[in-house]
């Protein structure tokens, strides 16, 4: 389906066609392009709210700035969808996060207009100062660096190192908050009720201008002292108390708040704000959705990313089923959260920003005082845990695999070292499909592999989810034990089974064989189980252990498999390269085993987005991938030599 | 040598004796509890001006809180000596950081009073809080929760992500901030400009307090109005423009500045913010080094951890030696930098707050706009190294293998996935000595060679570290280049050779042999290098291969070992999980060799403190544990099993 841009829309093939246009033509750009986003969006499926509440800021900072010249870094990037329609992207921006098509977030690769790779949240204030520390090097005094945040961003420990230091560095950079009160869930902490102060009842520049203004005419005048003294005094105690300004203690000039939907007041005031040398921040307040009335006014999480949707109606296109479908594995856990929460009242719940990608939500509304979303703050989500766990309780931190890199130091130096029971539920692991290489879940098996004291296991299915958290909440008074799963659907409709102990350590033989035997780790074993069964019908004989844990492993069952066959395929959603394959290749050189192994997993390369099953296939472990494998392995060769 | 304790010190073995003394005894406790410190720091060595700085705060904390049940948590931990002499600890503190003796930061498994195993930075706030919100789910009302975090500190984003969610916790957490504008360098940053600002002229509170009084009395009197008036002005003008309260917009109660060496004064105030419910913080003005003039006086850098010293004089000794000493490798590196930096104007350093432990400072002097200290914020520095590497400057970022761990979504994210040229220089990689586990640089080889685009080279010599570095710095426009070397000396007293390129992923052979292979990877092949020598006057003819690279693997190499080679053993300090062993071992595999492999180095549990030979022989990879292992493989049997 051809998507038709507006008239204006039509004539901007990058943003040096945006800046012939008048002035006064723009808010119909604006129009056009929300439209435009609209249309794409409700039929390919995509980010949408946040690029809606973000178009007049697009429109004005591609007219104002120099654009690729100066530099604009997005945050997150999932509100670039204007920018990239801007800058030459329009007519193949029906590809957007298809595999083979353009990101869905800003890439370099992509544009010299993308000047900086994002996907993960708090990075654009550090890397736009790195570039206006580069330029002011160069002697490029011209040149202006833009960060566009949201407050969301904001309130990662990395934004405000890169505030700390930007404060400092007498360099051109613009730091525009985008404060929508929103992440993709509602914001949370005590810097979302401070910009909830500043722009709510009046605002806090104003109310910086009334003080000045009225002790100027106080001064001047001296008459009816006492009257105009007390409204001064109100005026100062709102701003002492509750309005001082966090930016400007931080040595960063505060502009705003201004209306982030009012174009020609943008264009307006960054034009001012591009003549104004050093580090400045300008506050712009803007509605998640803006211009789609059920997006709007609807659920501001729901509209993050709501799929394929009804333009006219709102209305957002549910898959009907005939057969009763298998549940996402991030609400398997969701459910079985309060499952075990209600029969064990040690256990806790903690989610770094992600209530409802991880279904950490369901137990925030039955047991709100029992489980945390600590914002964008991964750091703090698992120290936070580990205190927890010195007192006692029983923390499951739930953080997608990619963002667990996030807080690597802190489950080395302040659970593992200390050897301390905190659960880890890894969501998203392995390739998370569309949204590309930031959120692939690649490297959490061979990041935490390494580290003493942690437990690294991954479920087949969804029992095997409910039954490996059963087993992390058993009393235990040492070791983390992480559990990953990826971002989908498990393979159970009747999910809701017993709640079973897995002995740490231990895999299951899921099939005899003879020829060859298969190792996976976690919901990938799945694809295994399908090429055997096929290939038992061709006569080939497979044996498949599904091992559960890459650590530690199951050595028993390992001594069997390495005494019976000569040779082995190991499986993981994960990198080959320190991975699962690579502690059963440990395994064999301290047992002094030689079989001949193959490992199938994620390559040591970028790769891009794309539906899992064709990263999978381009992985070469799809089940033709992994048929391919076992054939060329039982070709009657030997190939270790001896 | 017996260190004597002062009489009342003498009778501390607990906090429950240090309650029974008449508050008016607390100012001699005081005096003799930082004698003892000097005393034993100056005996046998350790960190010095920070614990000094905080002996007021410690036996105020302990005076006036109930530990054990109450919990203090101590930020980095270094200041903690105080703490460990009144908590039990008087009597074998001379052990402090030898091996086997007790642990230079506050740890669980040595005392009740630890609460929580510091060592890396800007914990105490997330850990506290963990604490705190246990407690009250718990029921545990009156239980108190302190963080003790210096300011330098808390210009880590963890430290904010902290206070973000203390602010809406509705907890009892008091949050001391030691503000002594130190870290082990002199702070930086905006964070660090405004409390100075705080705590500088008027004190921020003193002046709050003016502004309230004088509006007070202006309301019921209003005399002299314009002369008065001006005052106010000029008072809201400064709190305004300069001192708005940034804690306070996180919705802390702020409580000082105070006098953090006036006991008596810290005792008052804690009683009181004891009873003042809800999550608070104090701003404490100490001095490191306090009561000790050379450190007070002289350079705090210096008198971080001085090693032993004269006490009366203040003469740090200095070992003589008569012959020319191997330089340390971070010096190499710091006049290394220098050196290339002024053939290559495009080269910048960075280092996030360890500019005299990385030897960084040496550029920031000769060339103070091209070297960056950007504050304990080890996840700006990367992402600012990446925004850098966009505008075509060579940046070299500085950060110890173990605070690498710190930013590695950052390594993921912005540099791999973006595959920009970044230099990573990785300093005390391996074990770190006697500051233990936290700072042991144990996975970074693990962690690091699982990412796509991510060369893993580490130097065996002071030449070949000059070699690596310029290698990294020729142009190229791809891949991330990590640098790891050790804390300490190498081996060449003649260290300036003539800087050489070295094809990346190609290793040296040092020595031929017939009956076993050695493959080392980094400073630690010197041991290699004696255990050959040593054997080959026995008649046993071992090959060495200096690898230089885990990643890539000099698969030429490679090939030519395992054609040649039945037994081969690997050497790394470095985790053997996922390490370069393992990478050797994934060679093997895909290349179908089948030759018997050990793998030494860093074991999968957590390895305590101790000299670097001490650890290393524990681990059993020092030159003994090297010749054991290979003595058992050339027992004449075959393990590998066909």
């Amino acid at each position: 389906m051809l998507i038709t841009p507006g008239k204006i829309l039509a004539q901007i093939n990058c943003p040096s066609d945006l800046k012939k246009l008048d002035q006064a033509q723009l808010v119909q750009l604006c129009d056009e392009l929300r439209q435009f986003i609209i249309d794409n969006v409700s039929v390919y499926g995509g980010h949408f709210g946040a690029s809606l509440g973000v178009v007049e800021l697009t429109v004005a900072l591609h007219y104002v700035f120099n654009t690729p010249t100066d530099q604009i870094v997005w945050d997150v990037g999932h509100q670039a969808y204007g920018h990239k329609i801007l800058t030459g992207r329009r007519d193949n921006f029906h590809t957007n996060r298809v595999y083979k098509g353009i990101s869905g977030f800003p890439k370099r690769k992509e544009s010299e207009y993308d000047t900086f790779g994002v996907g993960h949240s708090s990075t654009s204030v550090s890397a736009a100062l790195g570039m206006a520390v580069a330029s002011k090097y160069l002697g490029l005094d011209e040149k202006q660096h833009i960060a566009v945040i949201g407050d969301g961003a904001m309130t990662a420990g990395m934004a405000f190192e890169g505030l700390n230091h930007a404060g400092v560095s007498d360099t051109n950079i613009l730091i525009i908050l985008n404060d929508n009160c929103m992440s993709i869930d509602p914001n949370v902490g005590a810097l979302k009720d401070y910009l909830t102060d500043i722009t709510t009842s009046q605002t806090y520049n104003r109310l910086k201008d009334d003080v000045w203004n009225l002790l100027g005419k106080l001064s001047h005048f001296g008459k009816n002292a006492q009257e105009i003294v007390s409204k001064v005094e109100n005026g100062i105690k709102a701003t002492l108390l509750s309005q001082s300004n966090l930016f400007e203690s931080l040595n960063l000039r505060y502009f705003g708040p201004v209306d982030g939907h009012d174009v020609d007041h943008l264009v307006a005031v960054l034009n001012d704000l591009k003549n104004i040398k050093g580090p400045k921040i300008l506050h712009c307040v803007t509605v998640k959705g803006r211009g789609y009335a059920p997006a709007e006014k609807g659920n501001a999480t729901m509209w993050h990313s709501p799929g394929t949707f009804d333009k006219i109606t709102g209305d957002i296109h549910k898959k009907v089923h005939e057969s009763p479908q298998p549940p996402k594995y991030q609400d398997v856990f969701g459910h079985t959260m309060v499952e075990l929460a209600k029969q064990n009242d040690k256990i806790i719940g903690i989610t770094p920003a992600m209530p409802s990608g991880s279904s950490m939500n369901i137990m925030m509304k039955e047991m709100p005082d029992r489980a945390f979303d600590v914002g964008i703050a991964e750091q703090h989500a698992v120290t936070f845990s580990a205190g927890l766990a010195t007192q006692g309780l029983i923390p499951f931190c739930n953080i997608y695999s990619s963002f667990m890199q996030r807080a690597y130091d802190q489950v080395v130096h302040d659970v593992c070292i200390q050897n301390l029971p905190v659960n880890f539920c890894l969501d998203r692991a392995g390739y998370a499909g569309a949204d590309g290489p930031t959120h692939h879940g690649a490297y959490d098996i061979a990041y935490f592999r390494c580290l003493p004291n942690m437990i690294v296991s991954a479920p087949m299915n969804e029992s095997e989810l409910r039954n490996l958290m059963y087993t992390a909440q058993l009393p235990r008074h040492e070791k983390a034990f992480s559990i990953r799963y990826p971002r989908g659907q498990g393979v159970m409709p009747n999910w809701r089974t017993p709640l079973e102990e897995i002995k740490i350590g231990t895999g299951r033989k899921l099939k005899e064989g003879d020829e060859l035997a298969i190792l996976t780790l976690g919901h990938i074993g799945n694809y295994a189980v399908e090429v055997c069964e096929k290939l038992e019908t061709q006569g080939i004989s497979i044996a498949h252990y599904d091992m559960r844990f890459a650590k530690p492993l199951d050595e028993e069952m390992l001594q069997e498999v390495f005494t019976r066959f000569k040779k082995v395929i190991t499986i993981e959603d994960g990198c080959i390269l320190g991975g699962f394959g690579s502690a059963v290749l440990e395994f064999m050189a301290d047992h002094y085993y030689s079989s001949e192994v193959r490992r199938l997993g994620i390559p040591d390369s970028i790769i891009e987005h794309g539906e899992q099953i064709q990263l999978h296939r381009e992985s070469g472990f799809d089940p033709e991938g992994i048929k391919n494998a076992v054939m060329e392995m039982l070709e009657p060769i030997t190939k270790v030599r001896s």
